[in-house]
């Protein structure tokens, strides 16, 4: 008697932007972890007799839980739950599947992923311009603003960053912004870039603020509290 | 008496993996305007009364046609219908939505985006794997493999691409992948780079080859129809 675990993209918030699939997962569940990010709404559709477990891990700090959570995953499935570990946005992007998904396949329980929105895409549909342009902006590319130990990565690829021609959304990154943004005009990118600053996208506190890379230090310290938050770079449509 | 238009993302094909806000707004449109690539069982949950108008661009064909889907938006919306544009994917990625944007804003007709769940995120939860990696593959990229003529876009950034700690998805690249696949090698990329060929991503017909970038012209002149297909390049997970 073995479970099976689901493991679902809650998107940026908004139960709205759940796929049906996802929420049908969400319904039928005996068991949810979740983390800070994707709670609120969501789990309201949960059953009333389903164990909710928050397991959260936020931004910048160590998450030395993580054992924690596979043991949670495994042990809920081998009782023969249906289990749903719900993860923010999409559920394959930087989000450390990959270690739950190995400690699943050694305890031979079976799962599946079910893909979601991503906040990049549903920051720029709120603000009411694509993602992409079809002359100027035919690359796109996602990043985080920390490593494991909560600082800018070093191993950026500056000339792709810096590239003028692509879009790029910044992850978790606030904190560490101040420094990327030195670092990408050392490099060359003009102050003048158009930027995005999204944060609880999708939900009632949603925050969307466009302005300019030269400004988006600033805007991060004097703007923001303490909900997630995506910055997007590049040559954007004008929102109006 | 002004219509409004709701250009809703679809996804990759299988109405499960539309978002619920996608699935009310089908529902509730008086006409829906859609592409090729988004119609199959969707369009099932439109209303009986509802009129749906292909205005199909398939990848490869010159689209003369953008100036009738935009007069059609208006030609709708300006009486007083509640519209649909129904795109492939997520709406704001690769799918020429700022023609449409700021054809509707010239009418002064209001809009939405509902964005949606890209076919990247769905290829790799369909064949179980994420589509970052924490400690290798922290930067993901996605380009298409054709420009307006379809031909494979001259101002690629190959550093960017060949980056042996990124993920770069292809989408709409079969016919130039050939080409595309040489300038990568030529330029650094090796051949062994783990390589997700997926075409008709959560259809029926579905077919996901993990593969390497060696393999991957001769794997698509042999194994691929004429079905939507992406390619996903880069040191992803091997699934099991």
């Amino acid at each position: 008697m073995t479970g099976f675990v689901s493991f679902v993209s809650s998107g940026p918030g908004d139960p709205d932007l759940l796929t049906v699939k996802a929420m049908a997962r969400i319904q039928n569940a005996e068991a949810i972890l979740f983390d800070d990010l994707s709670a609120g709404g969501i789990l309201e559709h949960a059953s009333s007799d389903a164990d909710l477990v928050a397991v959260g891990k936020r931004a910048g700090q160590k998450s030395s839980r993580q054992d924690h959570i596979n043991r949670l995953l495994i042990d809920y499935a081998t009782r023969g739950a249906r289990v749903v570990r719900l993860k923010s946005g999409d559920a394959g992007l930087f989000g450390r599947l990959e270690e739950e998904l190995i400690a699943l396949k050694h305890a031979n329980i079976n799962y599946e992923i079910i893909p979601g929105v991503p906040s990049a895409m549903a920051a720029t549909a709120a603000i009411g311009i694509p993602l992409t342009r079809r002359l100027n902006a035919r690359r796109i590319q996602f990043i985080t603003g920390h490593d494991i130990d909560g600082k800018l990565p070093t191993d950026l690829n500056l000339a792709a960053l810096v590239d003028p021609n692509a879009i790029t959304a910044i992850f978790m990154g606030k904190k560490t912004f101040p420094k990327l943004a030195k670092l990408l005009c050392d490099n060359g990118m003009s102050k003048n870039t158009p930027a995005l600053l999204a944060e609880n996208v999708s939900r009632q506190n949603e925050q969307l603020i466009y302005s300019n890379l030269g400004s988006m230090p600033r805007l991060i310290e004097t703007k923001t509290g303490t909900g997630p938050a995506l910055i997007i770079l590049g040559p954007l449509l004008e929102p109006t």
